[in-house]
């Protein structure tokens, strides 16, 4: 493969294969629309531990136990971890690593993490630096809650287009050799920033850098939209779902039929989340269960996750300064 | 290269180049002992700007242009850029980011960032995946200390182990080819706490990590401590380097002659940064000014980054945990 000046995007080689995947969630993902496809659920969102933090390293410790568990060995054939969450200095990503005391890498791409990840083990597979290597990501709602906004217990009223962080991790190891769908491309985004300053608004501060890596994806691969049974972006949620339909329309490219936003598939419309789930959990536990479910029984062959993160950080919102985005695009086939 | 199980360390095929550095740093840092191996100097921790995260953010994207440049091209010849920096959500980082428009990588591997960014962009370029890319991380002073421990206003009385964050950035190009020295082999580090548990006393709580990253290189790649002609840890401080020399003579190992640490050879003694330098800028602005210059001029051959990482955070130290850490080694020779 050689790289071209101005390109984003790879074709893997040797596409890596996604050996196995695993998810935990919380009470309110196990009632939700995709409750039948997690590995673990927990009763609580504390799972009798002493903070949320600490509940957060227990589900991505979980995920990435029973993923190397599924990919039929255990966590001494993996060579790394690329891992990440939401929290200040990835705290529960670095005490879950701390118990599994394998090679670490720590990602920082907010939502987009789960993405991010899978690139980047891909990336070191198929460049032959591993055998087998793990991409996880994790969020807690109550955890992401009071660091990002206000402590969940002061009870402030959510705004319609807020969204609602996802309780749960997810983990996929991903091999040199194996069976299972294989990584075939992937597009590296651009920080994509067009002034949005509202951190309760996060959908539509993302689609535009959902739009510029799918955008840039397309130029790169000469995929199109068509190419895929299904293009999931990570947690737009419904506001920012309807605003990346609407932005490639602009472009010529109606993808209303096979663009999904994992968002909007993990809570019941009577489980008052407002505009849909969010949070590095989103992507992370719709893809390590569902997708990855529906493309080993085949109903999903060809599939492109945009992973979409929110940059900003309660310092850079109380500075005055807009929300920084970005997206990663990781597809997989099979 | 076929990747051995067990073994955390990677020898590249094609060794990628250092084809530029750049470096800059605060007022301190240039009345220090590497004063004259500096790109930029600010005159003031602000630099005209209105915040000291504003500040980093500048430092960064600097450091990542200039380094480009003196690579002989610009940002538009760099395919990606892996960079992070200390603060919470990388804030620093991404808001450099999002001024420069390319392709990026968020990597958060607290003070070991440096080494962390060189090895994840060898990766990259070693396996055919970019021509050109940089790595690069940044710390600041002010914005650290608020966020870590108190703000600097209010006139804390600092411990002697305590050491100084450095205010300033590095930025190393890292190319398929052209003129330079090499990065040869990497050894990616696991999370290492032994219990340490006080956030003004880094050095120690580091150390042990340092020498089990050094300990797991040595094994995986057959190389001696003597091979190289410098080994530098990132920013273990005066208290560290002494442990790591002891922890390794307890292995049977000097490496007293052909060891120092980047946290001790920035500020004077009566400068009076206690036990010396720390944050990511202290391996970034030693290796991106004085060792590459040393390198270029043929006075140093090969030596030994040990990028040192502490990943506690505010919320984990309030919660009584102890220091989880981490060091990721990079070898580099011309």
């Amino acid at each position: 493969m050689q790289k071209t000046k101005g390109k984003q995007s790879i074709l893997f080689a040797n596409p890596p294969v996604v050996t196995g995947t695993a998810n935990i969630g919380g009470p309110m993902e196990g009632q939700g629309l995709l409750g039948d496809y997690f590995d673990h659920l927990m009763e609580d969102n504390l799972h009798d531990l002493s903070s949320w933090e600490k509940c957060e390293s227990y589900m991505l410790e979980q995920v990435i136990k029973t993923a190397a568990q599924k990919s039929g060995g255990d966590m001494s054939d993996i060579d790394y971890v690329f891992a990440g969450d939401l929290l200040n200095q990835l705290m529960s990503t670095h005490f879950a690593l701390r118990s599994l005391s394998r090679p670490f890498i720590g990602l920082y791409g907010a939502c987009s993490t789960m993405a991010l990840s899978m690139i980047m083990g891909a990336i070191t597979v198929d460049g032959g630096f591993a055998n087998k290597v793990v991409g996880a990501a994790s969020s807690h709602h109550d955890a992401a809650e009071r660091q990002y906004r206000f402590p969940t217990e002061l009870g402030v009223q959510r705004p319609p287009m807020a969204q609602w962080t996802v309780t749960g991790a997810g983990a996929a190891v991903i091999a040199a050799a194996g069976f299972g769908p294989r990584i075939t491309a992937a597009t590296i985004g651009k920080i994509v920033d067009l002034g949005v300053k509202d951190p309760n608004s996060l959908g539509p501060a993302m689609a535009p850098a959902a739009v510029d890596t799918l955008w840039q994806h397309i130029q790169d691969t000469g995929r199109q939209p068509a190419y895929y049974d299904m293009i999931f972006t990570g947690d737009l949620g419904s506001v920012g779902k309807t605003l990346v339909i609407e932005m490639m329309k602009e472009k010529g490219i109606d993808i209303s039929d096979n663009y999904e936003d994992c968002g909007c598939m993990i809570y019941k419309e009577e489980q008052d989340a407002h505009a849909g789930a969010s949070g590095c959990a989103s992507s992370a536990v719709v893809f390590c269960g569902y997708i990855y479910q529906m493309m080993t029984e085949l109903k999903l062959n060809k599939i492109l996750l945009i992973g979409t993160g929110s940059l900003h950080s309660p310092t850079s919102y109380q500075q005055k300064e807009s929300i920084p985005c970005i997206a990663h695009a990781v597809a997989v086939e099979i």
